[in-house]
């Protein structure tokens, strides 16, 4: 039984100063967590307690789903990383270190390379496997922007998980039984989610899904539609239209268009001065060409120019995505001073991709000058546009894709909207937001082939075996449900992952009144209950409540002024009802009510 | 239940090369850990069994102690060990990390400053106080030699409780309920201990005790007598001699030694050519200079010269001890170079300390060049000596301590003999060997002070709060279960650490016994114990038997030929004992030889 007279826990009126979102204000305020630097939190005897519940929560359905747990350091070399190409595409965003004899190690983000390694050390045959091996474990990763507290943290703890089968449907299985396990884990810990089509980044592989949290504070958008698609926006892909006969097409001209430096002077302008006798020039009908700067892992920088239609903004979000292990940002004035060719506000295909590249000049070799040009994939051809002539103050009118520009391949670069199609053409699209709280990948055979896994068939040939990847956010998991979990008073845990289940009050002076309380916490304890008993004597009724409310157990029990007329009253802190109980059996009533809950 | 067609385990039948102990050897042949690095180790399914008993036992015997459990982060940063010096004093022992914005952080070795500056931010009167509070969590140390499997690691998992008291009284109760804590712990573990007097290192603070488990392969010498006293070799003070009147001491006379470079020669050339009349000269009347070099941690280098009685050696460790958190070394010929006053070979206290100080010049100010000197405590005034001259081929007889030589001081530097006396006077000390497996500290207000932890005391004065820290090596006690627990054949665990209790073996090809083995499984499951059933079907009953002998289970259940008789075989891996059981009500027997087994 815990004793708020001893527990170690100071709950606090105010919020803290850097706390942005509910889940981060109230843990901190409740006395589960306190910040020990940027992203990085100490776990306080409450905190603990729900971790360890979702963890339990975690560990059953992964061992249901036939996975073994085993556990890695955190503390690895740098060997197999490099073996993967992963110690450099990492860039700043791992921990490294060095030891005293000068060995590179890192704090890994997740485990990929060493659980391949422990399995190719212990097995060699198709008989051993399928096999899924997990653990639940301290993870680092060097956030540039640590926020929210357990949201986006420096040092968190994941669950993740590895399959090795022999075959592609082996794989199959495998991450249908992740899945499947997934969907058990996030019902039991009452959070909800949506599953949605992602991309699989920095890690390889082919198919992966991720189950978000919906809420207003996610950093990840994702769009639904009304005939079942989903996918993170990350992941959404444009339906290509059918490319247009320029035959009867009129030839493209450069026009003189002073003062137009954004689209919507471009339009007017256009319309002012060179109307379309069908329908008025739009910013639908201009080619607007973003310059990026890329940073390849190594840190060496370059540019790349992006074309998208002018009535949509680029999306850095999908645009990082699509040019991972690379970083994104728009390219500065230093950028544009080395490439003269680049007429700021004027920035047409003519200075641009594969025909501003001497003949047999690979594409993204910027050697020869030329710069790389991508499309947003409804610049198909035959399609027309309004785009810049490379020229200041010129714009050239009616330039056609493919008969007079080509560009080195397509990219998703265009921000999606609410009422584009769904690529499986299941209806228009709805956003919303939402955070990453798992990540299924089929990894296929990279990781095996980088690090030589390999297997005897039944045939007795190797074979390269074939992985998945699994991970959930154990502790960002845990802060969702605080943040999904509260109102004006506090936390309201839901009762399979509350600290405890019943929080016994105290109030008042009355010694009769603490000796009821104390016999009646021993008799709930003695029916399994798990109790928190706030015997502090000299702390107002007030205070008492303010703290129980804040802490957010699903019951509260107060013993005070009724008992003389021999009744206790029973909260439900996610209703707020209450309700009188004879004192007799209020340890078997409240017990029951427990159980109805956890059931 | 655990099934061998399908545990992630691979075992060895070689010794891995690098393992020089039994319990390295046994854990990584019998699939409970590998190697990830060196002092690093994964933690195969087995080997996480095992830790999660040993933990839950730590964790019962906290809880019971009154302590409550948070987690700190193992990424801390680094202004609270700069607070205390820490961040100094461990040199190049810990792992050091810096951010992508570069700050400094560390991989936390031990944690009183985090918990301090918890309190601090969490309590502020003496009502909250005692408070003990503790942590099972992962630790890192750089260690310079990795060495023995987990015995001594640089990535491990340690038990660290800290105590938080107004009053040094309550600190010595703190203290005793950790200390009676850890006596249980050991005890419930099977773990073999001796309790001794420590030194407090770099920990700082007063009273400290070691648990020590005693092994041949200990790093560790401690020392005990007939009468009880008991210490750590690091520890152990010498009795001082009372002062000898000099008034009719011979007068000390310088002499030519030639060719004696060592103490035996030394004597021999004394007794031949300047016999003493009473008793010939031996070892134990010269006085050996000693030169070290220190190594602070700043880096620092500097020359220490130590003055013991020639019978006896430096001890490095009792060294290192006493001069923490210096680093000590022989020094080399470039230390000597710089210092030729040291006529190696030859060096007398003529040439050191504070007689070869200017007037006025402090102690340990190198500036002057003047090395400082300090003296076993045998070395009492009065005490007289044949040593070095400081000229090459002379040496001094009679030279007399407090009359011809002072020093800057005392130092335990000798080593420790069996037959030594006590120092409290309890008799002739032995000696044996032991690893540390627990560390209790009376930090006193060392750490408080320098962070700024005070409380209200009951007169509304601030007081400084004291503390006592305490830690377990968790998986180091568990590598020394598996040292102390293992046979020619493999492991053999105490029951309540045993991954499992109940090792049942399926032997030949008939489906009977199979089908008998699998029921008697189900039925042992349900009886509540755990089991792990061979069931692979081609693989040798020779192999199996091997396997499980390794693995270490305590029981090993067969059923096999006897089947057909209607009995099953009951191995006891302790005792190598066997017997048969009739099938029928194997289950149940077995069943309660556990639940003895773990009484």
């Amino acid at each position: 039984m815990l004793r708020m007279s001893t527990l170690f826990l100071r709950t606090l009126r105010e919020d803290p100063a850097d706390a942005e979102v509910a889940s981060h204000r109230l843990l901190v305020r409740a006395g589960y967590i306190r910040r020990a630097a940027p992203g990085i939190y100490s776990w306080l005897p409450l905190g603990l307690k729900v971790l360890a519940k979702v963890e339990a929560i975690v560990r059953e359905e992964m061992d249901r789903a036939g996975g073994q747990e085993v556990h890695f350091p955190a503390l690895l070399p740098k060997e197999p990383y490099e073996a993967t190409g992963r110690w450099t595409e990492y860039g700043p965003g791992i921990f490294r270190v060095v030891d005293r004899k000068g060995g590179d190690y890192l704090l890994a983000p997740t485990h990929e390379e060493v659980f391949t390694l422990l399995v190719k050390d212990l097995y060699s045959s198709y008989k051993d496997l399928p096999l899924t091996i997990y653990q639940i474990q301290t993870k680092y990763r060097d956030e540039a922007r640590p926020r929210a507290g357990l949201l986006r943290g420096r040092e968190f703890i994941m669950k993740d998980s590895y399959s090795f089968d022999l075959t592609d449907e082996g794989l199959d299985e495998s991450y249908q039984a992740q899945r499947d396990a997934y969907v058990r884990i996030f019902d039991r810990l009452g959070l909800e989610y949506v599953i949605v089509t992602a991309t699989s980044g920095a890690m390889g592989g082919s198919k992966s899904e991720e189950f978000l949290s919906p809420t207003e504070i996610g950093e990840d958008t994702y769009v639904r539609s009304p005939g079942g698609y989903s996918a993170n926006v990350e992941a959404v892909t444009t339906p290509v239209p059918a490319p247009i006969d320029w035959t009867d097409a009129p030839a493209a001209h450069v026009e003189d268009t002073p003062d137009t430096p954004t689209i919507a002077t471009l339009v007017d302008l256009a319309n002012a001065s060179h109307p379309r006798p069908d329908s008025p020039w739009t910013a639908a009908d201009t080619l607007k060409n973003v310059v990026l700067a890329l940073t390849a892992p190594s840190g060496e920088r370059s540019i790349l120019v992006v074309g998208i239609p002018g009535d949509r903004d680029a999306d850095m979000t999908r645009l990082e995505a699509a040019l991972a292990p690379h970083g994104v940002e728009a390219a500065t004035d230093e950028d544009f001073a080395r490439h003269p060719e680049l007429v700021k506000g004027y920035i047409g295909p003519g200075a641009l991709g594969p025909q501003a590249r001497p003949a047999g000049v690979a594409r993204g070799d910027e050697a020869d000058g030329a710069i790389p040009y991508l499309l947003d994939p409804r610049i198909v051809p035959g399609t027309r546009w309004i785009t810049g002539a490379d020229a200041p103050g010129r714009h050239v009118f009616e330039l056609t894709a493919g008969r007079d520009f080509i560009a080195d391949g397509t990219i998703e670069a265009a921000e999606v909207r609410a009422g584009d199609p769904a690529p499986d053409g299941s209806g228009p699209l709805e956003l919303a937001r939402g955070v990453e709280i798992g990540h299924i990948f089929q990894l296929g055979r990279k990781y095996a082939a980088a690090l030589d896994l390999r297997v005897l068939d039944e045939n007795g040939k190797q074979q390269v075996v074939t992985m998945g990847s699994y991970g959930i956010g154990v502790t960002r998991s845990l802060a969702l449900l605080a943040e999904n979990n509260n109102d004006e008073l506090g936390l309201r845990w839901p009762i399979q992952v509350a600290p405890y289940q019943v929080h016994l009050v105290a109030t008042g002076k009355d010694q009769a009144v603490f000796d009821a309380a104390e016999a009646l916490a021993g008799d709930l304890e003695a029916a399994g209950v798990e109790v928190c008993y706030d015997d502090r004597p000299k702390v107002s009724p007030g205070v008492k409540f303010k703290d129980a409310e804040l802490i957010g157990a699903p019951f509260i029990l107060v013993v005070g002024r009724g008992l003389v007329d021999g009744t206790v009253e029973l909260k439900t802190r996610a209703t707020g009802g209450s309700e009188a109980l004879p004192v007799d059996d209020a340890a078997a009533t409240v017990a029951r009510a427990v159980r109805e809950a956890l059931a």
